[in-house]
């Protein structure tokens, strides 16, 4: 069972993948919490790269294609051995991000992104991919008071010191996507407590458990 | 005018840039010598990672797409503002080197090799593509006893330690994809002492260096 987490900064993918990793241990599953970018000894070395405010001079091609390498490095070494050791693997971010940073929000192909994906992911898709939906007021507003109570400055990424109105093409660009993609998705209203997001979330997952495997 | 050299390790392919780019220099043209992977200063980190024979569990994808990231980089920072000012760009291996050694050599579909390729170079392709062909038995030995003349051990890179059987698949590739690309490439018979060599690469680019611009 492999499940992602998608959303902006500030919708509480982190909180909610931590209770979510207990919740499915007490159940007697074993589990691989994961992210993306940096899963994989790679990946550690790109997320630093992809993440840090002083790689603004990086392209959007670059860019896409760091990600794109980090994404079939963290699938060969980390997700795909999980799964084939029986794991329930939670990942924080996977290729609809992709699709949703660089297509929607960047303006690249998104039927050519796809694309891109299934060269990186090699046949490995989501079972289930949690869309925590929150407006990019409350969203940035939550990402920010984060950053100051871990002593950042504002704004501290990359993605987080975008305007606005990226941060809107965003949100509109990953309810577009996980309609296109509705067997996969569902769609989670972040803008609750976190207890709330969390109890929605958890019911997805229960819910997509309790189907035969490959349904 | 940007012309890019291709070709095995030990072909040559160092001896002759260093002495086009005096030769250019001699005819009055500002010249920028850069090369694959690490022209750019994110590149010189990525270069580290494919080079290096630790990065052996690399997989075929995550490489793809680092050479990639590499390409996007390389032609935003590098090779287009250099063209901009007039210079004449020298390049050792560009995207021809992707659809070689990731499609011929490691087996990915050269035509969606190409497709990457297209986003990666931004309709930068090379005026001029010098493919220095060379049999890997004589390639090989020059690279083996270039390297120990620079006293590291035998098959120090990773394309190096590849089996004979896949420089095969190499050399046979070049002078494919030369084939379908004959409006661009020249081949240079590179087992020949390195001063017939230069001859016939500098030959070849006098030769569309008289060509109207966009010929």
């Amino acid at each position: 069972m492999f499940i992602t987490l998608e959303g902006p900064e500030g919708s509480g993918k982190s909180t909610v993948l931590t209770r979510m990793k207990d919740w499915l241990m007490e159940q007697g599953h074993g589990v691989v919490l994961t992210r993306e970018p940096g899963g994989s000894r790679l990946g550690r070395t790109l997320r630093s790269i992809l993440l840090d405010v002083s790689s603004k001079d990086l392209t959007g091609e670059a860019e896409l294609f760091l990600y794109l390498a980090d994404r079939a490095q963290h699938v060969s070494q980390i997700i795909r051995p999980a799964l084939a050791e029986g794991m329930v693997v939670l990942c924080d971010r996977y290729a609809d991000s992709t699709v949703v940073y660089q297509g929607y929000g960047r303006g690249l192909d998104t039927a050519l992104l796809h694309r891109f994906n299934e060269v990186a992911v090699q046949g490995v898709w989501p079972d289930l991919t949690l869309l925590l939906d929150v407006s990019p007021e409350i969203g940035l507003k939550r990402a920010m008071s984060r950053n100051l109570s871990e002593g950042k400055c504002n704004a501290e990424g990359r993605f987080e010191a975008e305007s606005l109105q990226f941060h809107h093409r965003i949100r509109d660009g990953y309810l577009a996507w996980a309609a296109v993609n509705r067997k996969r998705f569902v769609v989670v209203d972040a803008s609750r407590n976190p207890d709330e997001v969390f109890i929605q979330a958890r019911d997805a997952v229960q819910a997509r458990l309790a189907q035969p495997a490959g349904a």
